[in-house]
């Protein structure tokens, strides 16, 4: 039997906040969150907060999905049906990667 | 007896990687790694690779450390010892963090 050997992907999103959102940003990504992780081909999320006040990247989401399509599948129906908009100014990076090495 | 509830710290590293010097950046970031996994209160690292040409951050670094002393004193040890130059142009943006949510 062949296994559907699934090469997993890790999404990374790096999220430049503005001053004084930090709550607001981290309810928005909990509402996402609490969306994509019903989808199929969700497997895991992080959210990463810096210690450091005033980092360039203040919140960082480390998340893995069994493959680049459940994620954009999952992303393009939340866009659709969320129905909550990111707090003003919050820019993400959000790109996909595989690991290359540990 | 006290427990040394260790609250790990992760290090995220996004890079911005000069056009044709992925290759130059992984051997680069290999040498850190093998210089750093040796060091007191390091836990685990994986590299990333955007799985998209021309990504901002190509390379992205997740680190685990015990502490975040841990983690500063044996990258100072580094800078100190390690020998070898980054690639020109390579851009690191690192910070720590915590884990808030999954």
């Amino acid at each position: 039997m062949e296994s559907n050997k699934k090469t997993n992907i890790t999404l990374i999103n790096p999220f430049e906040v503005p001053e004084g959102k930090i709550e607001e940003s981290i309810v928005y990504w909990e509402a996402c969150r609490d969306f994509l992780k019903k989808e199929p081909g969700y497997i895991s999320t992080k959210l990463h907060k810096s210690i450091k006040e005033g980092s360039k990247f203040e919140l960082i989401n480390v998340a893995v999905w069994e493959s680049p399509k459940a994620f954009t599948e999952a992303s393009q129906k939340m866009a659709k049906e969320l129905g909550v908009l990111p707090p003003e100014g919050l820019k993400a990076n959000p790109s996909l990667y595989s690991v290359i090495s540990e």
